[in-house]
């Protein structure tokens, strides 16, 4: 069921192999001061930032530098980032890696001209941006969380052992975002299969909530399909354009709001992964596989009609001669193996989770609303003990 | 394979039972003079009228009617709006309609400031805007098209028999579109399912075309599975919100710019219904549904895996112990005995053409070079023959 929404998502994307080439007519939409956001120094190595550099000064741009952003960005690093931006006056934040730098760079962007503490207004009252936000542009260099064309922004506050995302609106997404499928290459594979399973977090997550029959629940099973194919490849042969550009385009259209709606969606995982982050530090899209089987296995019986239509459409289980119930475990059954198949961790413990965490974890697991199981405590602690 | 390719749809969709009160804070934006653009007058039995007008009113706006507006808008209708637009100093031009409304709409909008012939300009030689745009909006009566979230306006030269598509840039998108999908409810079933058609088309000359493996081919096999099943309600139950939102969402989605990014595309079967059209001014989608089965039959030899792949995740063909060429052939006889099921037309001839046309719609039919196979005249004359 449609029901009532509102659409519009005003990012413009630069893809391909000459993605590079959309960087100066955007800059020249926006003053001289620029802050240069990035992680921990990869785009040093592999040439990127030396190509984005040179873009910036044949612009005339002022470059003013904010590197070192870790892939779980804290509310520490936050601040310095605001001071930064404002010791810059920047007239555009420019964030150069993966989601994580992407994610950061909105968050500075809409806490510059902010008076309050930002992690208490945005990530836990999660109230609306009163403040002028600093534009944001992006060169993406990591696939996985969608960060380049929405207005999410995911950061963990250590002391807390909180890892919180706001979802901000249309004036905080980038304005821009260079999508070259061949910035992603020399990303480890470790990186790149976390970031695949991100992808795939972010398409299930929608997927198993509601009932109804909606067109975004056919576009999703086609969007799996293509990932679960690409990444395939990708693993085998890392610089396969082919492979790696339909995950990146997966990516961004998994997590830019057009799938979502007029849906219910759900957000568990990342909501059990994200405590699991703030208590180990550990790469996102791990976490989220780390705790996907046991959590999907645990609400089947309440969403059985979607997981035996998720196992038939998207794994290609046959349905002749089994009960609903078997169509949908073989479903889970082949998903946990192609997710060992391509080297995901599948259990937290891996992460850095040992058994006396749990209660802490479970305490910093937001429930959410719109899946098909409301968790209690213990069935979050539950699903943690089966994880670990 | 995901070329170079650059993305922006800034089109701001309302969409739902509530999507009307999208309408007053978009209308904010603009200055007083609104130009009222619609089609026969189906509007002002409906009720759609009524509701707009009192919106419009009730936001002080000074109201110029333009009616009128014919199934396949012409070049004539277009000067006129054009004069009216001139007359009314159009802030802002609304279109309330269907496609074709859209279309037009958007033709005035480029033509208001525009020194030369926009035919000759735009529909003769392909020309870029170089004069301002008055901007544009739509409230959506009719389902088909995707006019409500692109570029696209095609306008038919009955002195010329031509009727040609202009796909123009971002700046000629309309502002913001509402999409209540209760507003299509009464619209006659030859309409509604003319536009179904008109969908399924578009998404098939995105489909029918390229060799390589693409995101956007299983996207679009996830939109037609849903468009048939909801198509298949629709046609029993006209007022199932359910199947008309699917519907009304999947045509947004199915030519908004999408998933033609980064593919080939192919379009001829477009380009034979509009000859059809402009010799005998039939409905835009029966056209296409009367020319697709002897085109896609034609080049299915060129295309044999791409049809073969059609047949088995669309159709539901079983591929075990049958040839490519026997599963591609189940594919396409599925999709005519659908197309006979829900009503279609399925010759050219019942749409008024004759076999002393035929001659004239070939020449009138433009040649795309983005499919399977580039068609010699004398396969377009052979076409048209079997359609008859």
């Amino acid at each position: 069921m449609l029901g009532n929404f509102t659409y519009c998502n005003p990012t413009k994307l630069y893809f391909g192999p000459n993605a590079l080439d959309g960087l100066a007519p955007e800059l020249a939409k926006y003053g001289k001061n620029v802050l240069l956001v990035y992680g921990g120094g990869s785009i040093k190595k592999n040439g990127i930032y030396d190509k984005v550099v040179s873009v910036l000064k044949a612009c005339g741009k002022e470059i003013y530098e904010d590197g070192g952003v870790m892939p779980n960005p804290s509310t520490q690093k936050l601040y310095e980032g605001i001071r930064r931006a404002r010791e810059a006056k920047a007239d555009l934040i420019l964030a150069v890696g993966g989601g994580s730098v992407c994610d950061y760079a909105k968050a500075v962007s809409v806490s510059v001209n902010c008076d309050e503490d930002p992690w208490d207004k945005y990530f836990i009252r999660f109230e609306d941006v009163s403040c002028p936000v600093v534009p944001v542009g992006c060169v993406l260099t990591m696939v996985g969380t969608g960060s380049e064309m929405n207005g999410g922004s995911v950061i963990t506050n250590h002391e807390q052992k909180l890892k919180i995302g706001h979802v901000f609106g249309e004036n905080v997404f980038p304005k821009f975002s260079v999508l070259n499928p061949e910035f992603t290459f020399t990303l480890p594979k470790y990186q790149m299969i976390s970031g695949i399973f991100d992808i795939m977090s972010h398409i299930l997550e929608q997927y198993f909530s509601g009932t109804d029959d909606n067109t975004s629940d056919y576009v999703m099973e086609g969007l799996l399909r293509s990932l679960i194919h690409s990444a395939n490849i990708a693993v085998k042969e890392p610089t396969n354009y082919e492979a790696r550009s339909n995950i990146m385009w997966i990516a961004t259209w998994a997590l830019n709001t057009f799938i979502a709606k007029g849906k219910d969606t759900d957000w568990e995982v990342h909501m059990l992964g994200q405590a699991v982050a703030a208590h180990t530090d550990a790469t996102h899209g791990m976490t989220l596989a780390a705790v996907s089987m046991p959590y999907y296995r645990h609400i089947l019986p309440y969403g059985l009609a979607k997981f035996a239509r998720y196992a038939q459409n998207v794994w290609n289980v046959r349905a002749e001669g089994k009960t609903q119930e078997e169509i949908a475990a073989e479903g889970l059954n082949a998903m946990e193996a192609w997710m060992r198949s391509i080297g995901l961790v599948m259990n937290i413990s891996e992460l850095g989770a040992t058994k006396e965490m749990l209660g802490g974890i479970a305490e910093s697991t937001l429930v959410m609303q719109g899946g098909y199981k409301v968790l209690t405590k213990e069935e979050i602690l539950a699903i943690l003990k089966e994880s670990l």
